[in-house]
């Protein structure tokens, strides 16, 4: 499924033409925002242009986010959720490695990596970008991903000890590593080792413990 | 030390005072573009305003940098390049200790956070930047780290089977998550449990192996 398709539901409507729900408005202006996104990049989304494209006022627009960055990262948000899902099957690795395998194709293969890399970028110098990112995306991402590493905790899949924050940095923070400073690429096979690296170490001294 | 130790040696020249070595101009000029990165960000280091702090001509930095945002993160490497030093005490997790406490204290104590933000931020947009960034800082970073990493593999202190590029992103990589993406704090404990986790990694079965 191309991630175009999310944008089937966007026929013009014109403004004006009889009030709609506020719900059904807010739906229709982020995937007209995400759709400028990742066609055209960060700098197309501008309120004067997804207010054409969704049929809504300015004035609504202006009412609900506080910058067009703002706008567009929880535009992001609202595209790729499907891949915020985390599969529980009991099997930390196998579980682990079918999240990562969907979110570097997601980066890699539809599009997302450039996009994603334009809003962290975007975010060092707009606060406002910035605190939706956080808000709409990365903190909810941080959060699922915990009460899964924590239920793992909880049936003796990880060790005691450490914060199982920092799993989130080594595995998906090193994927955003390699997205935002591409000196080594970004791949499934780099995925799968940094799920085996996080749960087994580096050290072989672990293995003759 | 504070870190604006550095320019010491800038006591202002003008141009066209006899002809200087161009070795000199060039430390003269990166000095002075990392003073202006460090005290007001990347948007003061403009060619204008480096030349008349360093008594540079403008033509000479146009003809040694593609952009202004390349000669700051040229500048930005120089300024730091003293945490590049990587210790080797044949000791692995002491050395990875040593290394990722002193990036941390560079970012967040001395300033050096808020400026790689601001750079790495910038080089999604600009390419001469992020080609600089590279060439400069990151991939020599990469490449110091990986000649330790391949000496403690010939020591038999990391496990074979992996490519040791991962250990740079589930490390330094991890910290500029929390950088970047400033969800959770970038702390010298992070730091620590960075490297033990790295090293015996998160399950518990290892232990048990």
């Amino acid at each position: 499924m191309s991630i175009n398709s999310f944008s089937a539901d966007l026929s013009p409507v014109r403004p004006g033409r009889g009030r709609r729900p506020a719900a059904e408005v807010r739906k229709r202006v982020l995937a007209a925002a995400a759709e400028l996104l990742f066609d055209q990049g960060l700098a197309a989304v501008t309120f004067d242009r997804v207010a054409a494209r969704a049929g809504a006022s300015k004035t609504t627009l202006y009412k609900w986010w506080p910058s067009a960055g703002a706008l567009a990262a929880e535009a992001y948000f609202n595209r790729v959720e499907h891949t915020l899902e985390f599969p529980d099957t009991g099997d930390i690795a196998a579980d682990l490695r079918t999240q990562l395998r969907a979110f570097v194709h997601l980066m890699t293969r539809e599009g997302a990596g450039s996009v994603i890399a334009e809003l962290v970028g975007a975010a060092q110098t707009d606060p406002a970008l910035r605190q939706a990112f956080s808000v709409s995306y990365s903190r909810p991402r941080r959060d699922l991903a915990i009460a899964y590493l924590q239920r793992a905790r909880e049936r003796g899949q990880l060790r005691e000890g450490f914060s199982l924050q920092i799993i989130v940095d080594q595995l998906w923070g090193a994927c955003y590593h390699r997205l935002l400073i591409p000196d080594e690429p970004l791949t499934i096979e780099f995925a799968e080792e940094l799920v085996s690296n996080a749960l087994l170490g580096a050290s072989p001294a672990q293995r003759d413990a």
